[in-house]
């Protein structure tokens, strides 16, 4: 069962609730991402606590470890990571060739040796929405094939047809499957890879291929032209998306879902997200602040602990600190989606955006 | 206010209460180490819905990071690490000398240079306990000087003097300060630095200079001479010792506190603590086992993820992992000085020792 249901709409801006079987979520939507079955340092109940809502997981790397067959026996990646969201998973392809290993990519799909295990895999768009499935995905997106940023429009075109011919295999492969369009930012080659993606109706569809290193302007632009083919009744999905100020700005675009290792990156990094913008935890200014990160974060972070403290730890190399900080910039993200959320219900979504954006840039 | 009160004995292991102001708790305890404000990877929550009743971080290593008046600053330790269970503060004398900092120690006290800040530090035991109840210490620990194992006579001998003439000079420094035996394994030495000791009538006795290398029996031995010279009406204290069976002999020959960072440390080089002994989580044995760490453990760990999860984060190299296994090794540190101090209250502390010890020596 896979139902989208729009409950407001505000502008472009979507407020809906989505069901995947028995698992239901509110969008706009932010997922952290649990490449290797783990979102890093935090545990399944710490995130449920925060109010995530779904996961994306990647294929790729749970092939390589622990190995298909584990999750299964685990009786699935729910289990195993003891996690009643919702997950995503991502087939992988972006990874298999940016990957150390050798990788090859045919009309027929994607190769590659794991020096791990020295074993030679043969992805196949068949083969690898099966696996996702197999390790008890609630959605699977499809094998795609993304050049890197800039490429030349050769390349690019040659990624719309593999990435079409990729998707109509997947698509035989069963339901509850989202189609991914690339085209990189070449207008018309996104509005083709876009069609393509719609004619083949999948439960949702997703935007690949961008926020890999494009000008912020090419991205909006080739956001715009996306949900403008997208159908309105179907989730959009910016993959790879994490900047609190670019994710407002495509919700504002018509995007319903988001997914980035950036908030965790950022706070492993020492990066405190705030609304006056963000803040290197590490630096001297905090030695002696006792305030919490944001007196008014909920997160168990801001209840418990003060700046001078968070600090102490990152000079101390007291690796509690990437904890700390990561529940913090994860809840900065979730209350980000739900205030969203609530102002599109209000129909005041233009001004959360450019008020949160004015403070968060100033700052 | 300090008191000490047994409640049961049976043989020489005592269940006693020992409240130090407001703060009370139950002996045979064990301590985890919060060396720089933090027991590593875990939160102050954490540790106290594990049970944890009492933590020991380290003077020395808080005097060089984040330094003693960011902590007076923050309101002391308590508040600084969030955490209001009892804090025992150790000199750092034993990490001083050992340092990587030149360090030099004369009949004024230890005299070391950082090479984080450049200083010079001078370390009275005057100074040493002044600092410690600047930051907020519950008890304070001695400056003692402990010589690395083997030392020769000689040496041994120097260090039972200076430790009894700073133990003079801390005394007098005020109250809630153990003082710290030392004399190696020579038996008339331990005799000897016990007895001095005891005379400066501290709030308790602890034992120095045990479990740094010397074989178990000598261990054994030297701690038997210690607890039949400490007086029975005040706590007794084996400072470093944390391998469950050494703490358990320990009980049974009358010691009532320990600390160390063997159970995390562990943890963190991926050993896990079974009433069947230790396993090395990351062995392929158990890349499928679906059970618990163990099943009749109520730690977070063991009632929300599998030995094939955990299994899976080691060899993944997702460090929460490290999270996990304290979380697990720590309750069963706490499950163990629980079941321990019924064990005495009920006359079958032997029974309960030998049973523990024989199921976790066979695994």
């Amino acid at each position: 069962m896979f139902d989208f249901k729009i409950l407001n709409t505000d502008g472009e801006a979507r407020y809906a609730s989505m069901k995947v079987d028995d698992k239901q979520v509110e969008t706009p939507m932010f997922m952290p991402v649990a490449t290797k079955a783990a979102v890093k340092t935090l545990t399944s109940e710490e995130l449920e606590e925060l109010g995530v809502q779904g996961l994306i997981s990647n294929m790729y790397h749970l092939l390589l470890k622990p190995g298909i067959e584990v999750i299964e026996n685990a009786g699935g990646l729910h289990q195993f990571m003891n996690w009643d969201g919702l997950i995503f998973t991502d087939s992988g392809g972006f990874q298999m060739i940016r990957s150390d290993f050798e990788s090859k990519v045919t009309p027929e799909g994607v190769t590659f040796s794991s020096d791990m295990d020295g074993k030679t895999y043969e992805i196949t768009p068949e083969k690898c929405i099966e696996m996702q499935k197999r390790i008890g995905s609630d959605v699977a997106m499809c094998l795609d094939y993304c050049p890197p940023y800039p490429a030349d429009r050769g390349e690019l075109e040659k990624s719309v047809i593999r990435t079409k011919e990729w998707a109509e295999r997947c698509r035989k492969e069963g339901e509850h499957i989202f189609g991914i369009s690339q085209g990189g930012t070449i207008s018309e080659l996104r509005e083709k890879s876009c069609k393509d993606i719609v004619d083949l109706e999948f439960e949702g569809n997703a935007i690949g291929g961008l926020s890999i290193g494009e000008p912020t302007e090419l991205m909006y632009g080739n956001t715009e032209i996306s949900t403008s083919i997208f159908p309105k009744d179907k989730p959009r999905y910016f993959m790879g998306l994490g900047s609190p100020v670019d994710i407002l700005e495509c919700i504002d675009r018509g995007v319903d879902i988001f997914d980035s290792a950036y908030p965790t990156r950022n706070a492993r990094h020492r990066t405190i997200f705030t609304s006056n913008g963000k803040i290197r935890i590490d630096k001297s200014d905090f030695k002696d602040d006792q305030s919490p990160i944001d007196p008014n974060c909920e997160c168990p972070t801001c209840k418990n602990y003060t700046r001078s403290y968070i600090h102490h730890l990152c000079k101390a190399e007291e690796m509690s600190w990437m904890r700390l900080a990561s529940l913090h910039n994860l809840k900065f993200m979730m209350d980000l989606m739900s205030e969203g959320r609530k102002a599109i219900k209000e129909g005041r979504f233009e001004t959360y955006k450019d008020d949160f954006i004015e403070r968060y840039k100033k700052g």
